[in-house]
């Protein structure tokens, strides 16, 4: 990571922090660690003071943190996370209350207030905010991300053919991801058939059919940074209601896509994609419309009907509007979308998608 | 999940509960979530009272709820989760405090405090304490994913060639995982030559060479239950150092296995392997010497040289001793074991268990 991006979210953090009157913040999400250090290790937190910003680790992380993070002063604790930043307060002779994230534990936070002289005030998205308009280094890293995935699919592509497990389709194309010197950034989806009816289905041993559709839901991490992307499949001949479904599906992921622009109400990007499912008739998907992804799978902002404000340039997130009928099928078609001023710019590459690309035997 | 172990489960929380003076506990982190119910499923809530299993999920999971969960009174909620709660306590007319896990963030206490007229009242491992003593289920569980993951390391084998990177190794792993309808418990750890020093090493492109080293560090996840197994393998001819470190670390482990019977002080078990390294005149590792596992791949109890207590039946931990020398090597053998009156019982099979099992080329 560059010095001098870390450099300006610092800044930014410590301006935020000035206005909420908090002198300094203790970073407990993952996530967050990562954003304001660019370490990529686990079992960390973060001190952001005025003067210096202290990365508090282990034993595992501290050759990985010196070269991760050379902005940082790295701590490497020997006893509870709770006691290290304890002491590392009282060396700092810091007196005022400090900020600490909310998504923290009950148990640590309370474990905190025993173990600090300092009160700590519970603070909220503080950190979140900024993540959600990504700079140029991150809208690099999510692309990266995709660009592996696509890559994956299409190697995968050929395993295809009746027979296969939902399981095994999964594993050949984690394979993939993993040979690519990437990870998955969440467990991957393979539903056969009426299973793509499951938003969330589990791989089973269900084998693959002939005349049998594919939905394929995964995502890849690389350099901390997550892409999540849907694609559909059809073996052989699609029947004409899974062909209505796909062609529905792809024309609301193109009415949203067209209402993306910096200024654009978020709840009127969920609506247009709503629109055209019901114009055809079809059942409107419960889920959003789509969420917010970068150093986390799922962040803000959310699209959905129930979303407050307005888009921002900068802003990356999924658009897969769907049509699931229990028992019938399950269609979906999603892709991670970069918000502009002008419009937007879709970061997950087009292949792939939907009906067109009906795979035959 | 056979219904009569869920009952018996419930029984017994119920009387901890009544022992703490606490009328019903709200159950939050996923692990406690299954092990009060049977139900896999994420991003749901269970409430115990006097009466009944109330499990709070949405439509995603309804069907897999009813499923899995015959004893449960499933409640699909349309809104918040923490809505969901109060509106199901003013509907049974609790009026009592209620327990809520203390693993719970602290955003959602708060939300739960402002949402919910009862008092909440933050209580710490209820179900936690239970879980350290597993029944056969459990085991039998913990065993089949042992099984599994010895299966696929097996598979895998014939990939250990120079060339492979360890990405590869780790995919061609994961797949075989995959493949048997199973996942994995955590991302894989694959080490070549010094690599290994780092306990917790993330694969990278690092290719195999001619006399190299390989560790194993691996998981699978069956039935929601975890197994935890390393391996570590030569190809072609190894150095004396680490020849010397492999015979030290399983002798270390064989030490521990030995001093493993219910009654025993937890620290007895560390200190048996720690001094066998220390013997060899080898470095002795940084971490503990085990860990609990069951739902999580990391619970109690915590085999190290600050454990409180005594070992019991009915326990199952890894007993992992390790030789790091950075720069050098690292030779760690872990395996899973069930604790029992008369001494312990490897759920984890011991094939390719360190030097003997030499791949050679």
């Amino acid at each position: 990571m560059d010095a001098r991006i870390i450099k300006r979210r610092i800044k930014a953090i410590r301006y935020r922090l000035k206005k909420e009157q908090i002198k300094s913040l203790l970073v407990t999400k993952p996530a967050n660690v990562t954003y304001t250090t660019g370490f990529l290790g686990d079992d960390s937190w973060v001190l952001i003071t005025n003067r210096a910003v202290y990365l508090l680790t282990d034993s595992r992380y501290t050759e990985q943190a010196k070269n991760q993070c050379p902005l940082c002063r790295t701590i490497e604790r020997d006893r509870p996370m709770v006691e290290t930043v304890a002491e590392l307060l009282k060396k700092l002779k810091l007196v005022r209350t400090i900020g600490v994230e909310k998504s923290i534990s009950l148990t640590a936070f309370e474990s905190l207030k025993k173990h600090i002289k300092v009160r700590p005030k519970a603070v909220a998205n503080i950190i979140e905010s900024a993540r959600r308009i990504k700079d140029n280094s991150e809208v690099a890293a999510i692309k990266a991300a995709a660009a592996i995935a696509a890559k994956a699919l299409k190697q995968t592509l050929g395993y295809i053919k009746p027979g296969i497990t939902e399981n095994e389709l999964a594993g050949r194309l984690d394979f993939q991801i993993r040979k690519a010197a990437a990870i998955n950034s969440f467990g991957t989806i393979v539903a056969f058939g009426p299973n793509a009816s499951r938003s969330h289905h589990q791989p089973v041993c269900r084998k693959l059919k002939k005349n049998d559709t594919v939905l394929v839901d995964f995502g890849v991490r690389y350099k901390g940074y997550c892409c999540d992307i849907t694609r559909c499949f059809v073996v052989g001949r699609p029947t004409r209601l899974y062909k209505k479904a796909c062609v529905a599906v792809r024309e609301a992921q193109t009415a949203a896509l067209k209402m993306i622009k910096a200024g654009v109400e978020i709840t009127q990007v969920d609506a247009a994609a709503r629109e055209v499912i019901g114009k055809y008739d079809l059942p409107v998907y419960g889920h959003g419309t789509g969420h917010g992804l970068g150093l986390e799978v799922h962040e803000g902002p959310a699209i959905s009907g129930e979303s407050k404000g307005k888009l921002q340039a900068g802003m990356v997130f999924t658009v897969e509007p769907a049509v699931y009928m229990p028992g019938k099928l399950g269609v979906r078609i999603e892709d991670d979308i970069l918000v502009t001023e002008k419009g937007c710019k879709v970061l997950s590459t087009s292949e792939y998608k939907g009906i067109d690309e009906i795979v035959v035997l």
